[in-house]
């Protein structure tokens, strides 16, 4: 029988996912029934919790918990569990618009929302007139979760202090996220050989919104002061890149088996990319006609998509990228050797990285 | 020379939009400086700047700060400025993203978001590719908004007791606008014969989120218990239905010259408005079957339009709307003559419903 109060456990992150399902279906549960009381329409609730609860492998929750456990991780952990549980829900909010925005059909082997809603609309509609439909009500069930991610961090139970440090950097990833968005969505089409506005979409798209911020939030709900920040900075920023160039490549020569996604939609569409970008840069003059000829051709087919492979891998860019995948990953690894992180952090820290090198084209 | 503090001032709604304007301009300032330093697009903040200064009438921001002044308006009114504004650039929010939704080309007498922002990328696009791109720019642009929205509030300079009073009003009104944005895109196209389904739509869409919160939110601020907020809603509720009952006859009826919209979207889109409700409840056969062919055609003209109108007076529709106007102001000026608000706080109100109760068609 204990008497004392349990030891602090180790960071595990195979414990995430079933605690922050947890939170994000509790808090669904109350939405649905005050959308039921209040003769609200219960599909956005049945919706979103769909989309939530079958996918996705909670790597934000993961990294503000282990900011969290960085920072020392001091006092109860069930607040910092519903801040996690709150990037999840932002997170849905940006993959629900990124998805209307890209007229995608599917998502996690899925209908994507708009997809889902305009079948759930359909009835007695034209197929147009039910895809706009779809669209529209995915923008607004998109805005409800983003506003709901809000509501996740102000009934979390969090100290004045705690809301003093944590809300700063949650808008601060909010706006670097959206401005990358906006960014990655404004220059497709348009791929150029300027790298460095690749990288900048990069940083801000991935490096800082999917490894920085939660990390930063997570260790400031601990208190953390701004050294302890500059170190995680140091880890996150190269790995963040090295996660988004990976994904470039991915994008292009992946298996979709694997990946679970199409890989001719970034050629398709002209995705500005560092791969592309560099590319463009080493191109000779036959290289470059044929690049410019069909990145970003909407009527780009299978064949043409593997003579642009053929190109690409000509130029070299590919092997470039993975030499800047290996730099970046090792630039983390000596932040990480130096960093003052329980060994549970460290641990887990070091497997995300090596996670990032692997090459599984 | 004053050695003593001024006098608390009288609430006057013209003071509004300037003290309001000030601090949105001084905000996106700060943004697109940020923008710039990050080499991120200008144009976001020109373009919402542009949304933002260039029309709108406050009316939000105004209640929040008659909310606050009905309760007593103690302590400094900085803080409660810039919650009022955050309020007016949560609107432009909802704004931006109802006019992607509605694909609305025009607003306020100027391209809409997603138009401005298709020409801004226009060049070297078909206008197709423009067009999407505008409206997923458009998305982005609103998003921005209502994260903008939220960091004014964090940025607001509130006590700990103001935060933790206010989050969860303006959470709830989120919640509501957005179920009632919802409710009326889903429903647009199918009205039916339930005036109760379209009431629930005003309620939530309008006579909550444009009336009632903002005077509770500005109260909360005072710190106002249970009973003022009771008092305030005996007030808002009638006044923002009758607010959007005339909305929905002037969509109808309204001279597009002075209500600066047109007056046959509404009829073409099929909107589910009360008076259409209670139109298809009253029609006999014959009638019945024109509103059913021609309410939501999207092929209707001004022609056809003009047979709805004479179909819908005949069945005694508008007449009845006018009546459930007149009753909802007479309930809010009764709820108005026994709260016990400062006289400048009573006289806004009252000139608030009579805006709403005058046949300005």
């Amino acid at each position: 029988m204990g008497v004392h109060p349990p030891l602090a456990k180790a960071f595990d992150p195979a414990d995430v996912p079933s605690q922050v399902n947890k939170i994000l279906g509790e808090f669904l549960s109350v939405k649905a029934e005050q959308a039921s009381d209040g003769r609200m329409p219960l599909e956005v609730t049945d919706v979103l919790r769909d989309f939530l609860l079958t996918g996705g492998k909670r790597l934000r929750p993961a990294l503000c918990i282990a900011g969290w456990y960085a920072a020392g991780g001091p006092g109860d952990v069930a607040p910092v569990l519903s801040v996690a549980a709150s990037l999840e829900m932002f997170h849905a909010f940006c993959l629900i618009h990124d998805d209307v925005m890209d007229h995608s059909a599917v998502r996690r082997g899925r209908p994507t929302v708009h997809r889902a809603l305009a079948a759930h609309h359909g009835h007695n509609r034209s197929p147009a007139v039910a895809d706009a439909l779809g669209a529209g009500a995915a923008i607004l069930l998109g805005d409800l979760a983003l506003a709901w991610s809000d509501e996740l961090v102000h009934t979390a139970d969090l100290t004045s202090a705690q809301m003093a440090d944590v809300l700063p950097l949650i808008d601060t990833m909010r706006t670097e996220v959206m401005y990358g968005q906006y960014l990655d969505l404004t220059t497709t089409g348009q791929p150029t050989d300027d790298p460095d506005r690749a990288l900048t979409i990069a940083l801000y798209k991935t490096a800082k919104y999917t490894i920085e911020r939660p990390l930063h939030i997570g260790a400031a709900l601990a208190g953390a002061d701004d050294a302890l920040r500059v170190v995680l900075s140091a880890y996150a920023l190269p790995i963040g890149e090295a996660f988004q160039l990976r994904d470039d490549l991915l994008g292009v020569y992946g298996h979709p088996a694997r990946t679970g996604k199409p890989r001719t939609d970034d050629l398709r569409a002209g995705k500005h990319t560092v791969l592309i970008a560099i590319a463009l840069r080493r191109a000779d003059e036959a290289q470059g006609r044929l690049l410019r000829e069909l990145l970003g051709n909407p009527a780009l087919e299978e064949d043409g998509a593997n003579r642009l492979r053929r190109v690409l891998t000509a130029t070299g860019a590919p092997a470039a990228v993975e030499h800047l995948i290996q730099a970046r990953c090792e630039q983390a690894e000596q932040a990480l050797a130096q960093a003052p992180f329980p060994d549970s952090v460290s641990r887990v820290l070091r497997e995300l990285a090596r996670h990032a090198t692997a090459r599984t084209v």
